[in-house]
């Protein structure tokens, strides 16, 4: 029998028949360390090729542990991702992301908010149509919907109070980085509020926390299983979640040596510095940092009432990335319209999303989760490709 | 007050204070019947214009009676879909949708499946390339997918073993029918099986059930309220689902006057009539069709392994509408050569497709359903833009 299965190639699909039996010691090896199968049957139900272009055992070992075996490339990865998607971590991550989902509407539903589907093809690129992919519809042409946004809002407008969507969003931007993908799962929620856009940052402080909690809680052997691969301080949050003010940012920043003025947006590094300097001074991967300037906002978003250089608007941080953008949105067409003209935006590329506003519309606020990066955040991985099963960037379009 | 109230438009959203009082005599006009509020500010949140482009209570009157005023035809509803959403109805319709994704997922979740996130934008053109929408991808074009089959296959080549994907495919299809969008929402679902495929049929006919037992007992509200301005049969089922063979639909229709040959494909009014005949000899607007011919499936069909003429492979029908489509695919490289040589398919289209089974590839299953289809037939409505939020057919990208 051993001659036999001896020959079968590795990768191989097969069925075995034999008896389970107790074993006089522990199995150290296996997990199922109490039974052996002795066997008496194997079938092939699918040979694999006898030349693997990748081992999965050097798929699977820890980065810049050579000694073991050769390394595999992220692009021997990607060119083979069947076989690379077959490792255990692989097999953790994706189970682990699916639980992302998962929570995220759980958490929602359970706050009475409604899935919605959004279209992808637009008529009209939005924001100004930089960044956009161009589709041929038929005798016309169209673009891909880089958010949702447009479409929460109008679902709002349409009196379904609490809607989220989880689908395909889509960035023609040639960023070739750890993070930047140019098709990503939006997890987007939008809702109408009563009294102040705070309620709706409450409930997607509330969310993340269902989110980290449950993560922690069902996922933990997907947690192990990834870290043995790629080791990774435990994700830590706050409850409720930690919320810094964008001047309170700025003027920590400041003390420890960034020059930046008031209403200038942050750079990359500094949202580093700044994930690094809260983790010192209050033990968190998480915060939400509101109040950003209003100049550096797009124009949709609502100005603080009390301060017009201010704005009701938010992005969250995980491990000093950002993994959302939201806002408090302008719901009156007159006051859009104004800081659309401010922006310079052409207004008969916007007439209909401006028109959504005239019949009656309830203020509301919202935002947009890239799905990958917080996966990506919360195992701490460094690369947004580990957690896409078929990635898509500039230079890649395959498998 | 009521003087200063009567000068609101309509639609306007206010925020009334005042106080709650028991009233002497129900009021049978309203849902709340016990208590009334005694007004004493009203205030204006957003004010709608005084025009509205159509009346809700047009728009929210059963079909064809128009007695109490004028009727609002579909094309004027999508053109202001924000406020035909508003009726008591469309709110009605995609809470039901909501669940009917809920409810697809809870069931699969449940059977240990999965969920992935697919790929839309793909390099080469699926299925020959016909009907599909070309994208601009920085310096080369690409292909809008119009199903996640491929991914999910190449999923379950991954070890994932049972995996579902929910997410926008795309038909560029100039069919102008009540049935067709060129964007809906796929529920996609696919698995490896031990010994038959009749085993994910096994899972597709009860999650099916899953699904119409949940609507029925979670959603008696909504079905009441889409009912009363869309009258329709309540929606039958059988437990287990019924399953029958494409020879004995086509001896049946072949019974009842349609002349067809063995290996020949339904047509429309074929699959409606054998609908009605099975409803009126079952009782049950929902079966599954299995064992279709070889000759009318795409070239990935696993053939039957008694009978070379016919398939593994099955459609699902609701109301003698198909709504999904399946097969066991062939995992087997050197057949899905074979098969495609013989359906005429440029090998080098189809490549990275045929070397996804090269490395061990279990025997599996699956299958595809449009939601939106599903919630029409399910109400029992005539027409599938009901269903969609914003939707995308031929000549209409907006809103």
């Amino acid at each position: 029998m051993m001659l036999t299965s001896k020959s079968i190639t590795k990768e191989s699909i097969i069925d075995v028949e034999g008896i389970v039996s107790l074993v006089p010691q522990k199995i150290e090896s296996c997990t199922q360390q109490d039974v052996e199968l002795q066997i008496e049957q194997v079938f092939v139900i699918s040979q694999a090729a006898p030349r693997l272009p990748l081992q999965i055992d050097d798929a699977a070992r820890p980065d810049g542990d050579e000694s073991q075996g050769p390394m595999v490339n992220q692009d021997t990865r990607l060119d083979n991702r069947i076989l690379d998607l077959r490792t255990s971590t692989s097999q953790a991550i994706f189970r682990l992301e699916g639980g992302v989902v998962q929570l995220f509407r759980e958490s929602l539903m359970k706050r009475d908010f409604v899935e919605v589907h959004t279209p992808k093809i637009i008529s009209a690129a939005s924001e100004g149509g930089a960044n956009v992919f161009e589709v041929s519809y038929f005798k016309t042409s169209a673009y891909l919907a880089q958010s949702p946004q447009l479409y929460k809002q109008m679902a709002i407008c349409s009196d379904f109070d609490r809607v989220f969507t989880i689908g395909a969003v889509f960035r023609a931007e040639d960023s070739n980085t750890h993070r930047h993908l140019t098709e990503f799962v939006g997890l987007d929620l939008e809702m109408a509020f009563n009294y102040h856009y705070h309620e709706a940052l409450d409930v997607i402080g509330s969310m993340f926390n269902d989110i980290f909690r449950g993560l922690r809680d069902r996922y933990q052997t997907e947690i192990e299983t990834v870290n043995k691969q790629y080791p990774a301080e435990p994700f830590k949050f706050l409850e409720p979640p930690l919320r810094l003010t964008y001047p309170e940012a700025v003027k920590t920043l400041r003390e420890n040596g960034v020059e930046m003025g008031d209403e200038e947006d942050l750079t990359t590094p500094a949202e580093k510095l700044l994930g690094r300097l809260v983790k010192a001074k209050y033990d968190t991967d998480f915060f939400i940092l509101d109040k950003f300037p209003m100049a550096v906002r797009p124009f949709y978003t609502m100005p603080d009432p009390n301060d017009p250089k201010q704005s009701n608007s938010y992005d969250i941080f995980m491990r000093g990335e950002e993994i959302m953008s939201g806002a408090q949105r302008i719901h009156d067409p007159k006051l859009l319209t104004e800081r659309a003209l401010h922006h310079e935006i052409d207004l008969t590329t916007i007439q209909s999303y401006i028109d959504s506003f005239k019949y009656g519309a309830a203020p509301h606020a919202g935002g947009g989760i890239g799905l990958e990066r917080v996966t990506m955040l919360y195992l701490g991985l460094d690369n947004i490709r580990k957690v896409s099963l078929f990635p898509r960037d500039p230079k890649r379009l395959t498998p």
